[in-house]
């Protein structure tokens, strides 16, 4: 992890174990640093697996295995190295995931294509086949360990652990939801966006597993951006155990799925947030809201544009109320937007309205709300009901120094 | 200007005056400084003009009334202020720029249409209708000035004034190209970007100037970025004064349009590199060469996501050959590509091959060449003959310090 924590950060979470969960860590060694940085977490038999994936086109072995062994619906175990994405590595990455997933296959007695394997980090250097079963020995040896060892031996440019929990009640059953995450950088929205990992206790089918995280992914991960880069690797996998004995869950029909959908949707906007709060030199955590467009979809393309605009994020770092570049980045959106019905507004303030100054704007409030840490844009296009919300940070120096340094 | 030069600006050309052309410049007060802001370019009876327009759907009005007047194609003079856009302002702006249409056309005896008023500064602010018609007045008093007193006028946070010049023969007759441009930030593909202004003594029908300059501009102006932002005000104008006396060029079929076209082209893709050179925080021009394309449009968008991806762009400034986030740039273009298939390589070095790093990859060369101020990216897709070349600058502490303060 990196020594300056961002001014963002969350309390790690006080999140309780996960029935049929196991979690083990230990040194690979994937870069010349002392600490832990590969987990693995064993998963008790008939654990429901579903996942969602990065849409980059040059992803890594990883990801195009992963998206074929979530079509099975079961999981028994999860590798994740740190300090090496493996992405764009040929067929040297593949012979070590290869062989990660036959080590463990080997040691649970289960088939290979239940054990998952991610990896995070530089792109570009295959991943050492013997460090990583090396490490794999070293794990399966390793006594468990709690939520934030896995969490911090998972980071790579993380500057805080993030966690995130929640319970629904399913009948007479209350099942909890445990979940983890990295990330915070190369962040943009249409994927996952990073490496994320929720566990539960809950039974819930695969297929509506899949069809729930699919959904929750929508309104959280695919809405935040930090630098509108899009990951090679990028992951949130959900398992479910089943130990909390639940009758299963298969459609929205069962008792306590709407329970259930609500908590899962619940930890992905909390790990999506987080995955914000520690951006890459995030001073500010910004929620650009836009109303008014002629869709849902619309009105998260208007927000992004928003989100992504350098020069917003800029204004947004010098605590400027530069609406003038809100409408900038409205108009370059490619969205349908009259410019004299839009109006711009920070902290729930009106700037604009329908396409010009307020003659009474008094940009004092304004001002103070732009010296605080959580930041609102309001966004009204005015022209149907299509809303949506959109999260980032500010763009800092701190940016630049972490990636213009960043790599070996 | 701001104080601190671009260490990538080139010095102003030797540029000769256009006959038929004259240009005056004044100080309208649109900001609190001791600087001209106003400038007035007297245009020939008979002079025709083309034009190119931001995208931006929030445009300013005179983006909106210069798409409409170029229609008629004849311009008889071009007042362009700086200081204060004027997008964004409702019809309180307008009136600001109908004013300033109909004094010169008082003063000219033509029609209002024939007046273009570009506005180029902060977005929101009504330009003063006063200070403006007093700027236009003192400009039509003033005597007429060079080529780069008129650049340092229309500029804003440019470092450095930038103008091209290019001659062509046409038939018996050599026709001169003198054109002038501002930008520095707010720089984005897809449309004009900038506030340019060409001027020529050569005689070409407004319709085929028009074609030129459109043409002209793909290959130009629509493949560089600074930021990815868009415009509200950007605006590329050709004016064409017939003084030179050559026979007028209506088609490709006259004698002399290919040497005219040329040399159009030449002067946009020289200006359209002085831009980049002036982006904001820039210490290194870069070339993105992209080939292997299943089209030119493709590999045009492939170069535009690698150049404006924040990643690549801050390890430019790093001068880290980091290839992988040129792969991840491509993968998330949207465009074909095959992961296996991919080449990159930098200063002409390939780094990596077919979906892999070379075995026998040397950095140092890269490395030295990184250390350089003009950098080249290259991409080949293997799949097709597709190719664009497409320039941007690197992303810098400078970008964050210029952008988190400047206003007002």
């Amino acid at each position: 992890m990196s020594s300056a924590v961002s001014p963002l950060a969350r309390p790690f979470p006080d999140m309780p174990p996960i029935q049929g969960v196991t979690v083990r860590i230990a040194r690979a060694g994937y870069k010349d640093w002392g600490r832990c940085d590969l987990t693995y977490v064993e998963l008790a038999e008939g654990t429901a697996v579903a996942g969602v994936f990065t849409r980059n086109v040059c992803c890594s072995t990883e990801v195009e295995l992963g998206r074929e062994q979530i079509k099975s619906g079961h999981a028994r175990a999860l590798v994740v190295n740190a300090g090496n994405s493996n992405a764009f590595t040929g067929y040297r990455g593949r012979e070590a995931v290869e062989a990660i997933m036959n080590q463990v296959a080997d040691h649970l007695g289960c088939p290979p294509s239940q054990v998952f394997v991610s990896s995070t980090g530089v792109i570009g250097v295959p991943l050492p086949r013997d460090k990583a079963v090396a490490g794999v020995a070293a794990a399966l040896a390793a006594a468990p360990c709690g939520w934030q060892e896995a969490t911090d031996t998972i980071g790579t440019t993380d500057t805080f652990a993030k966690g995130a929990m929640a319970t629904a009640k399913i009948g007479e059953t209350t099942v909890t939801l445990a979940a983890i995450i990295k990330g915070s950088g190369m962040i943009a929205p249409d994927m996952a966006t990073m490496l994320g990992y929720i566990f539960t206790d809950a039974a819930v089918a695969p297929d509506f597993l899949q069809q729930l995280l699919s959904a929750a992914s929508d309104g959280t991960f695919n809405c935040i951006t930090v630098d509108s880069d899009t990951s090679t690797s990028d992951t949130v996998l959900a398992f479910a155990t089943g130990a909390a004995g639940n009758p299963p869950i298969r459609s929205f029909e069962d008792p306590g799925a709407d329970a259930f959908a609500a908590a899962l949707e619940d930890v992905c906007r909390q790990l999506a947030h987080l995955v914000v709060r520690d951006g890459e030199g995030a001073q500010k955590f910004v929620s650009v809201s836009v109303e008014g467009a002629v869709n849902d979809e619309s009105a998260r393309r208007v927000g992004l544009a928003v989100a992504n605009s350098p020069l917003v994020k800029t204004a947004i770092a010098g605590e400027d109320a530069n609406w003038g570049r809100v409408v900038m980045a409205v108009g370059k959106a490619g969205e349908p937007a009259d410019r004299d019905r839009l109006s711009i507004g920070f902290g729930g303030i009106w700037a604009a309205r329908n396409g010009t100054a307020l003659e009474d704007y008094d940009e004092a409030p304004v001002a103070r709300h732009l010296k605080g840490q959580d930041i609102t844009i309001e966004v009204d296009l005015g022209l149907g009901e299509g809303r949506a919300t959109v999260w980032t940070c500010d763009l800092t120096h701190g940016y630049i120094s972490i990636n213009a340094d960043y790599r070996s």
